[in-house]
């Protein structure tokens, strides 16, 4: 096997790319497809949501043999109160823990938004949140990746919209715990990605990717997410930079879409193979 | 009158905000509800779009005595090929024609894009493109106003997405009929925003200025803007920004939004003067 082809078969799901799927059907399904990686919503372990809890998870994803790249997701720190920053962080601090049990790479960061609040205030409140978590990351050998948003989230998901302002943060904390995940879909079009890429695998900073593509007629700004192929990303493009830039964590595949959803999920595992193969 | 009242009383209103209405009707209203100015889409002027052509166009947006900011809109210059390229420069020049002849200051860009097509050989097709448009501009004493916009556009519609990217053209052209046309609905999120509306003053590229505002639940990505008010900008400090700056341009509303086109027209005009009051 060629260095090229062990790379590209370095892929990981999404649990919530198969938002059908319990996380037993995902297990199931990801190890006889032979993917040999999954991140994982916490929607499936949170009981709140209809997960199976922690511990079970825990077993189950030990069990599977699966690599787990993340855990998805934290953030969400600016809140108006400090008692609702403070929440925040605790609630990190536990998904930190969530992570080390599951034996994840890295808590995959949504760093959160409050409509109206200034967002160079929420900036520095997101900032503030993470340095308040990063030792507890790397005590429990876990990584925490800022994803940068595109900016159509920036009124109420992500203040940090892109790869620059996700940098920034790691070059003012200079915690080896954190770093940024990349997603094709959020940083695609900014002229500075490339550049920015680079800048992060040179600073070590670049701790996930994550692909999927931009359908040019996008109908919903949440759940309309394309299939590598099925818009204007040049994703094999991408994936060559950071094979180029020396990464060797997994090519995530994230989608959300209804469309998909709504799929026999066995056919849509298979389209969603097929689709990777053809932009390596 | 204060100084600071003039400035607000210069508002102005893009056509296509009262899309329901044509010509006619966006001079009748606005002049009754003494509205001092319009930015008029080309739409109601191109008889292939059921507009009245430009020679009754001029003549009646002459006999309006309303000021025309702005004719919206030219751009679209990157194609796949060098004929549809120079077509496209054709069309531009047409409309600089249209807007010295309706007495309008400046011709809106769009700067265009094209699913698939590299974003950096799309960039240096748009600043070919307004490059070879700019002297013809200048001649017809008409200006060409960059329109950076939200990246949530930049597969088919504007490979330029924020104010850095438009100074950029700005910068490598030095062209004192190429500036930048800020849109609150595009370029709110941006860290760097306030940054770049002080240096395109000082630049003196600041030439438009267009509020509306940003639904925290939007739902379309084309026709779900909001009014002032609606939304999570905060349209009344970027006002006073580019006041303070010493624009003197109008405040141009331009809100593309079903809902509001699904009201009386009537009824909507008196709710936007309000929101727009409401703003200062």
């Amino acid at each position: 096997m060629s260095t090229e082809n062990s790379v590209f078969s370095k892929v990981a799901i999404h649990t919530f790319t198969n938002k059908p799927w319990n996380l037993e059907a995902c297990i199931a399904h990801y190890t006889r497809a032979g993917v040999p990686a999954m991140s994982v919503w916490r929607n499936l372990i949170d009981p709140a949501e209809g997960g199976v809890g922690i511990e079970e998870a825990t077993k189950r994803v030990r069990d599977s043999g699966l690599a787990i790249p993340a855990l998805v997701r934290g953030g969400f720190f600016p809140w108006p109160t400090v008692e609702e920053r403070q929440n925040a962080i605790d609630l990190n601090r536990q998904y930190v823990d969530e992570a080390a049990a599951l034996g994840a790479e890295m808590v995959v960061l949504v760093v959160g938004a409050v409509p109206g609040l200034d967002l160079a205030e929420a900036r520095k409140q997101v900032r503030d949140g993470i340095a308040a978590v990063a030792d507890h990351a790397r005590d429990a050998g876990v990584k925490l990746a800022i994803e940068p948003l595109h900016p159509m989230y920036a009124a109420d998901k992500s203040c940090v919209n892109r790869m620059a302002e996700a940098r920034e943060i790691c070059e003012a904390l200079q915690h080896p715990a954190v770093g940024i995940a990349a997603d094709v879909y959020h940083i695609w079009w900014d002229p500075d990605v490339e550049a920015e890429l680079r800048l992060a695998a040179e600073q070590n900073t670049l701790f996930g990717f994550h692909i999927c593509d931009w359908r040019v007629n996008t109908r919903h700004l949440l759940t309309d997410r394309g299939l590598m192929g099925d818009g204007c990303i040049n994703v094999a493009k991408f994936r060559r930079l950071v094979h180029s830039l020396g990464f060797e964590g997994y090519h995530e595949i994230e989608v959300f879409s209804e469309d998909y959803w709504a799929m026999d999920q066995e056919k849509y595992l298979e389209l969603i193979l097929q689709r990777e193969e053809a932009c390596r």
